[in-house]
């Protein structure tokens, strides 16, 4: 009789994605002639491009002469990786991080699923809401929440709605809790938050000795480059906030996987005794007792992102998404649908048709465009009433899906 | 004001391998012209295998060409290798496992450090003493264990003494626990489990309604084909066991990182209302929602592993490992030292000379033969007069370090 941790029984049905893969495998398997266009999860579907074949390739060769051999790589990833990381994504923008203020990971994914581990159990979250799953869903396996309400959240944490009057990025909450995770360019919503809202989260977090996890996975797709693409860019950040960037939908590698949090040195959590600790000496000793780095090929193809030829042919992508979410955004727009982001994400957030529910519009779209997207419901309960569009995609299936949904409903 | 999890405070200074690395890192910098042969942490030092390194190398230029982009991956592994692991690994040795119970991730240090996340907090763990570090601090994280005893241990875990009496393969305790971690060929001792050893553990378990979490990251370095290389091979284990097998060791993947878990869907662990949960499940909920899958380029790598010229190519280095073992036994054994292990695993653990302490071994060998070994004691107070010396190195390198310990040492 070896008992489970009970936390898991709280969990809603499936994962997300797996729960729409499936719906989407049966759709498919009782329609066999039906063209599926899968604008649901966020994958990338243009080929790695150059530099990074050649990066993986290089690598693996070198690891095959004896001169080349790398075993176990430097717990937090290596010096090539972390300095590029430091100079292109952050001094170029007028920031500093120390080369031990920066963790390399498998994922965003994991990254912001493992980071409440070194937090108390009893922290109060706070999610702004919609959010990516793996934000609440990990805290509920940790028993920071209690069962599942009727909407779909949890007992025990913090819903901050994004909405249409808030520009779907929600501003700070007048109560104290201990972590709030942030996401811009937001996934599911496609908003990106201004330096005036960073600058008022920021702000409340040091007021209230509070810990911001801002994920930045999409930064690459912003397009005005005066908005934040880190929240370091904010005065007093290094006090509050840990930063995740991922190389997933920049550069192509959802099937490469590499991704990098940054903890600063100055960001402390409160012991019992109420001494304060350093979170990056905490994270460290997680990363170092629970992974153990990423392949060194990945490292030596993320390094590659960095390089001349990297930026070019990674930045073309983007631009290229990029387009795709213009084409969503301006084809719906026009045919009468309320659409939101798609500007500085490769997400749009649109408004079902009708005020049906997030998984009747899903099913519809399934059913009559044969164009699958993500119910926002599967993100929270603020979700309900939108769907999510993904620009990831080829410009023909992009084109396509729109003449079919602007096909098959009226707004 | 943001709590900690207070459950790191109780961990011991740094993690096992990081903390010989400063060490050597020290000796290093006052000892310029000190030329260091590295024993201590297990990490391969041949190149990679040709087939692996072309299997590399095509999977990302297949990643570059427009109908080869590979996003996301399968949840749990790909196909391809799921298939080439139950063929290769299990019914070659006459054991089904389905695909379903394959969980393929990048590597048995984060399999062995997430497992426990499925488990209750109460439960009761139990560990080989010594034993690899992350069994335990893992556990500690949780918070399943009471403070540091001054032996090095934790109050709450129950250790069970691997020691020469015993051959290093201890039995199954009086009491019922609800989780053990059992290691063969075993990381640090080098022992190896005996038919008659896993089936008194099976047999235990199954009386217990127990489970055991069998790590067999070095199965590949059983010389003698009779003993059991998968827990699976006693009857009766598909109710009561978790599996671990890495490509870390037998083909060189530290530095390229892929292994996989095999969780049986009979096993099942019981819910705080009495009810029979498979633990399959929870574990592909777990991954789920924290992990992301192995990059698309080292599965196929892994792949390469079990094709012809790769279980060739590998074999041909874990021989070298095993030749490098064999030598490492006999030299010391020539000159007065107890050694152990070494038979069917690339680990040698050897008595102290003079019965000084792990570290005052380890800091001796530094010193005077310039040869880092681990330290038996940071592997559990059961390891305390005890180091372990690792066969991965170049011959020359082995041979380097077993002419310097025999003129350094006399005993």
């Amino acid at each position: 009789m070896t008992r489970i941790n009970e936390n898991y029984r709280k969990l809603r049905a499936g994962y997300l994605f797996p729960e729409i893969a499936r719906r989407v495998r049966e759709f498919g398997a009782a329609n066999p002639d039906a063209e599926i266009i899968r604008l649901g999860i966020g994958d990338v579907t243009l080929p790695l491009a150059p530099a990074i074949v050649e990066a993986l390739c290089a690598a693996a060769e070198e690891m095959g002469r004896g001169t080349g051999v790398h075993g176990y790589g430097p717990e937090n990833g290596y010096g090539f990786l972390i300095d590029a990381i430091r100079e292109h994504d952050y001094t170029a923008r007028g920031i500093e991080i120390a080369a031990n203020e920066v963790f390399v990971s498998d994922g965003s994914k994991q990254d912001s699923a493992n980071i409440q581990e070194i937090f108390g159990t009893a922290s109060k979250i706070a999610v702004t809401d919609p959010a990516y799953p793996v934000y609440v869903d990990t805290n509920v396996m940790a028993g920071r929440t209690g069962n599942a309400k009727p909407d779909g959240g949890y007992e025990g944490i913090l819903y901050l709605p994004a909405t249409e009057a808030n520009g779907f990025m929600p501003l700070p909450p007048e109560q104290r809790v201990d972590l709030v995770y942030l996401c811009s360019p937001n996934n599911p919503t496609g908003a990106v938050a201004s330096r005036a809202n960073l600058t008022a989260w920021v702000d409340w977090a040091r007021r209230n000795d509070s810990i911001l996890i801002f994920d930045a996975a999409y930064d690459a797709f912003i397009q005005d480059d005066g908005l934040p693409h880190s929240i370091y860019e904010i005065n007093g950040a290094r006090e509050c906030a840990i930063e995740m960037r991922s190389y997933s939908k920049r550069a192509g590698f959802t099937g490469v996987r590499c991704a990098y949090t940054v903890v600063p040195r100055p960001l402390a959590g409160t012991s019992e005794a109420g001494e304060r600790v350093c979170l990056a000496d905490l994270w460290s000793r997680r990363q170092a007792t629970k992974f153990n780095s990423v392949p060194y090929p990945v490292q030596r193809a993320a390094a590659a992102v960095h390089s001349p030829e990297g930026r070019k042919q990674t930045a073309e992508q983007v631009a290229y998404y990029m387009r795709n979410a213009a084409l969503l955004r301006e084809g719906l727009q026009a045919a009468g649908f309320a659409v939101f982001g798609g500007e500085h994400a490769p997400y749009i957030w649109m408004k079902t048709p009708g005020g049906s529910s997030s998984w009747d519009c899903f099913s519809d779209l399934l059913s009559k465009a044969h164009v699958v997207v993500t119910p926002g419901s599967g993100f929270g309960a603020a979700g309900e009433g939108y769907v999510r569009i993904s620009a990831f995609n080829s410009r023909e299936n992009i084109e396509e899906a729109v003449a079919r949904i602007r096909r098959n409903f009226s707004v």
